[in-house]
């Protein structure tokens, strides 16, 4: 049987289940197991935020901020930071820790949990950056983008940016997605066991720090991690020397000739994706590039055909009323049939678990009733050639002590949903005297529908690692700018409801896969929830006051200058879409959106059918996954491929040795995304301080080449 | 003790000397073992040379000079064909063979000597067409290139081309070669042990097509040698791709920089010099990298400083009156140096040993007196895990066999002697004749200057894989074109006379790699004499046949053509370089030519010296080979870091897992020499065929990508 299907991922405690959740434990979670642990003691949860961590947060937090928001308002693209977060915190601490302890001063030691905590904060405060739109929808209402847009420049279309209600707003509006993820928590994490491969890696990062000496297949994965690690980093260092501009280097590599580039296939060489796809199932890759093929491959193609038929010929290729139009929009229908599948077959599970809860509770308590014998067995120290049964009972036992670390300082359901009821009451309240343009029951509405967009995003997110937050930032501006109209500020309504929307939902993604690192990690929900709160106020004071900065230094979202801002005249263009209604979607995008919406619920309904009645080939475990088959529709097949090189890797690996591959392909996997992410550090200041890279490698067509040879020959 | 030391290859035969021997074969030679033919007959030489095999090789001569005259007419660059010979004629033979074997027809099966055999004849055809210099010296006399250069364009400087005389002169002189290099044979294959690294990958090529089954050592060996064969030959494939025109593509990748590439220092990604680095000692590829950092690193910047003053400085780069002169004059004199320290301490030595013949006739034979008990072990089936004294048994038993065989089928001494004198008095009488600015005299000069520089290249190929004979044959234009003088036709008496010399000393180089190949493969050394005869005259009549289909059917030598024929006109110009004399040569040229010859000469020494009297450190062994250093001098570092990159491989592997290591690299090394090598041939039929690669991949600075790109957009 194949563990690493995705599909394994949505049971929920039946007797096959369980053997196949161990089945992906032993590739997933079996690194870095917490036998190399059992002698240290985890400190409680009020131990795990301490004045050190916090300073140690605010500290990087504005570093964070600084690097994020210059990228924001330059090229919009922006690197993964949480492993970057957790290995500089780990620094500096350590760095504290180290001398105190020289000096005899020490009270406290340095813990991975503490580690994982200051991790948290950082990444919830530079998560604020992106989320609070000053490169975008915040910037996008300025009269300064206006001017630059054909229509809709008129007074109530405008507002006047001003740090004043910028901080307000976001205050407003940003802790309400921190409710709406704890009920998620659990379901995530430890239901679906979904892999959060950002959030394993940093964890396993984490733990490697912290593993006590003497531990030996720890050792050997901390090597393996380190060497991956160094590999990933170099190489992303090399590459960076050959990227001089757009279009060069080595993730412009027109791996499968230059056609294929143009249709978005080709390896980018990003060893992130490589050591993500290393993480993720092979299943999930494989959708990735089904996804790929049947959009890029075979889709684009047939309706770029019918241009100047179904759409203008004259648009630009990034216009959402074209070719872009059917991308964007059929990948958030078949995400939206995949999410609402899922919420609504998840409400049934619930009812009917509720029917058997006592059996549930059972099956539930089983595991721990073995636990004591398991202490014991492993406190004694166990031979590296342990039997495969001594290593199933260690797994079991790392299972088993994370979950009890993660149910241990509980933060209640009703409490969770207290706190977002008031919090969205309270924004309902007061983002209407901020943006006259939206009346209160728009603020409601989107605080009633974002709950389902959180969820269809983090646990996609689980599932690939891309979180489409600004996807569902996008389709609220659509939605509410068509709703209040041009005439009544729609444009600016749009705006200031995408940040209701992408707050929630980026917020739910990042801080889940902050909470698989905490499980990881054995850190205390209650401890990461505090941090979280704590990184998203710093988040909110300091990303605007950063972001105004730049805003009274330099000329930002002048196209040309040194700060273009590209993405603030986009999303305003997004909303200038929006309140020209359905009516301007492309012709037949909206048939194919439906189509595409109803194709993910047949898929999803397939699977479940098959799983529960086609028990013999279990033909289910090759439904490819209609949340992953609609990311590339949008973005491309490149980190399709790039993920899939992983899996072959694995594969590859596994059948020359299937014991070494188990034991430190998750190691390698986070190394390499780890080494590329920590290069994002040093690529943002160099970047900062002006310095290009030395080398352009382009890639021409022979024609092309011929031609710019003899330009450069005279 | 480092076994790779390329200085134990001078030894010869004390007991120290034995132990190195040893070494070096334990990893070298000890792949494809001679036991897994064990129960395989060797045919005698007589049944080594049959009708198919020459009818094969025939055909394929036809193909392979084809193939070369037109790269030769095109661009100059010709890949090494030994490998792809080998392939070929083991296709063409066992296809025949194995229809003949179903319809029960076939009475002498195909053997690995007769395959060699193959090999080796058509090698000689095809080398004569690089060394027939239809595309460089012999067009270089002719009216059309005459009217290119500046000066020496007199009815006495020129020579219309004729079929008739090009038949006649290949005839006459290139038949000499074949007898300078019997005597040389046995010193370098036996003696002195050189590794000739396409030789030996060739053999293993062959012997691994021939290997019966059931050997499991050996069939692990193809296994990897078939690995690293693909991986080469798609890596190549995949290389041609992105290399539409010159300096696109992987071989021009800047991978130190675009300042490091314009010093010739970069990988390019040649999976051959990859594979050669494997092979070669350790010492030779720290030579050459020493001799690139020397040379390019520190010398030619220094002296292009001095441009204006040294030298003027509107000259080309590559005119051999700047920058390029130094390079190539300075890295003859320091060939010159380690060549004729070489053959002045070969001569010593023999008499030497000489005078030691009882003591050396003992230590020759105690080796075959083990013979029986040998054979009588590894009859019966050998464990894989044979103690290290069992393996080092069956390694002598290896090295036993290829030398009976080798030393079988004798050519004496004195019938070489003989015949290069018979043949050389021939063409002394009759190459006058054809070219009357010749006069006898300079002919026999050319004759009795000859064998030392085929020594020299000879070894120096053993060492490297790199033939120079064309920087030989440039040698020869400059002295007999300064000798003979303008006034007398020195242009054409030094065109003719690089005719003399390079015959030789690429028929040295060429047809001791089939030596090699023949020794590891126990072909006869007569059958593959008698092989190289009949390809050479295969070669000098279809030759000049092939080049004049080209030379009638287009307009081969006119710059901007289809058939430039690059090498025309510089080998003319390098002749009229010649006639203007010693006082031609950039400023302080000589005195540097001087000092480098004095300093290749002092360095064999101190290794001499070093290796006599300083016995406790074996410092000698770190004495770097002045033949390697100069290499570089001309040619740049590029394919010396490809080089390194093996040996840092093959070193780091070792590390990893020493036996395995050992047995399986010179298996991957061959792999990776002969896939390359093998891309040659169906890049040459698109050549061939008018098809450009797709994509160029350019390296551009980043002022000149904005350039271009300003360019591209309008």
């Amino acid at each position: 049987m194949d563990q690493r299907n995705p599909r394994d991922l949505e049971t929920n405690g039946s007797d096959e289940d369980v053997e196949a959740h161990h089945g992906r434990r032993q590739i997933i979670h079996k690194a870095m197991g917490e036998e190399a642990f059992v002698d240290t003691a985890v400190p409680p949860w009020t131990k795990q935020i301490t004045v050190r961590s916090m300073v140690t947060s605010l500290v990087l937090s504005v570093v964070f901020n600084f690097i994020v928001c210059k990228l924001n308002l330059t090229t919009g693209v922006i690197p993964s930071l949480n492993v970057a977060a957790g290995l500089l915190g780990f620094a500096v601490v350590k760095g504290y820790t180290a001398v105190l302890d020289k000096a005899g001063l020490l009270k406290q030691p340095f813990t991975r949990q503490e580690n994982t905590v200051i991790q948290t904060c950082v990444v919830a405060s530079s998560g604020i950056a992106f989320s609070s739109g000053t490169a975008s929808y915040l910037l996008g209402m300025s009269a300064n983008i206006a001017a630059q847009g054909e229509e809709g420049n008129t007074p109530i279309n405008v507002k006047q940016l001003s740090l004043g209600w910028m901080i307000g707003y976001l205050f407003v509006v940003s802790f309400v997605g921190l409710f709406s993820i704890v009920p998620l928590r659990k379901m995530m994490i430890m239901k679906y066991k979904l892999t959060y491969p950002s959030g394993t890696a940093t964890a396993y990062l984490i733990n490697s720090f912290h593993t006590p000496k003497g531990a030996k297949l720890a050792k050997k994965q901390v090597s393996a991690l380190f060497k991956a690690f160094g590999f990933s980093f170099v190489s992303a260092f090399f590459q960076w020397f050959f990227a001089a501009a757009d279009g060069c280097g080595f993730s412009n590599f027109p791996t499968f000739g230059l056609q294929a580039y143009a249709q978005r296939f080709y390896y980018d060489f990003s060893m992130t994706y490589v050591g993500v796809g290393m993480i993720c199932p092979y299943m999930v890759n494989i959708s990735l590039l089904i996804g790929a093929v049947l959009s890029w491959g075979i889709m684009w193609p047939l309706i770029e055909q019918k241009k100047g038929d179904w759409y203008s010929a004259e648009l630009s290729p990034s216009s959402l009323h074209g070719i872009q139009g059917y991308r964007v929009f059929i990948a958030i229908a078949m995400m939206l049939g995949d999410g609402i599948f899922h919420v609504a077959y998840m409400l049934c599970k619930t009812g009917y678990s509720l029917v058997k809860h006592q059996l549930n509770k059972k099956s539930l308590e089983s595991p721990s009733s073995t636990n004591s014998d398991i202490s014991s067995t492993t406190s004694t120290p166990s031979s590296p050639c342990a039997s495969p049964a001594a290593r199933a009972l260690l797994e079991n036992y790392d299972e088993k002590r994370r979950t009890d670390y993660f149910l241990k300082d509980q933060i209640p359901t009703w409490a969770a949903i207290i706190g977002y009821i008031t919090l969205a009451i309270l924004s309902t309240i007061t983002v209407p005297f901020i943006f006259p343009q939206l009346i209160w029951h728009h603020v409601l509405v989107a605080y009633l529908m974002a709950p389902v967009l959180a969820f269809c995003n983090a646990y996609g997110c689980g599932l690939t690692d891309w979180s489409l937050a600004s996807n569902y930032g996008k389709f609220a501006i659509i939605l509410f700018s068509a709703w209040v109209g041009l005439d009544n500020g729609g444009i600016v309504a749009g705006l200031a409801s995408c940040g209701v929307m992408m707050s929630i939902v980026s917020t739910a993604s990042d801080l889940m896969q902050d909470f698989k690192t905490g499980y990881l990690t054995l850190s205390s929900p209650r401890a990461m929830f505090f941090s979280q709160v704590i990184g998203t106020a710093i988040g909110c004071l300091v990303s605007p006051l950063v972001f105004w900065f730049f805003y009274k230094a330099y000329n930002v979202g002048e196209p040309g200058s040194s700060y273009p801002a590209p993405y603030g005249l986009m999303y305003r263009g997004i909303a200038l879409l929006g309140v020209e209604g359905l009516s301007s979607f492309p012709k037949n995008c909206f048939s194919l959106c439906i189509a595409f919406f109803a194709f993910a619920v047949a898929l999803n309904l397939a699977r479940e059918l098959l799983q529960r009645f086609e028990t013999k080939h279990k033909i289910y475990r090759f439904v490819p996954s209609a949340m992953c088959m609609a990311i590339p529709f949008y973005l491309g097949g490149y980190f399709a491929i790039d993920m899939c090189l992983g899996s072959f890797i694995l594969f590859a690996w596994r059948r020359l040795n299937q014991r070494k591959a188990d034991e430190l392909a998750p190691a390698v996997a986070s190394g390499l995304i780890c080494g590329e992410s920590l290069w994002g550090i040093p690529a943002a200041i160099l970047s900062l301080a002006g310095v290009n890279a030395p080398i352009c490698m382009k890639f021409l067509s022979a024609s092309v080449n011929n031609k710019v040879d003899g330009f450069l020959n005279g």
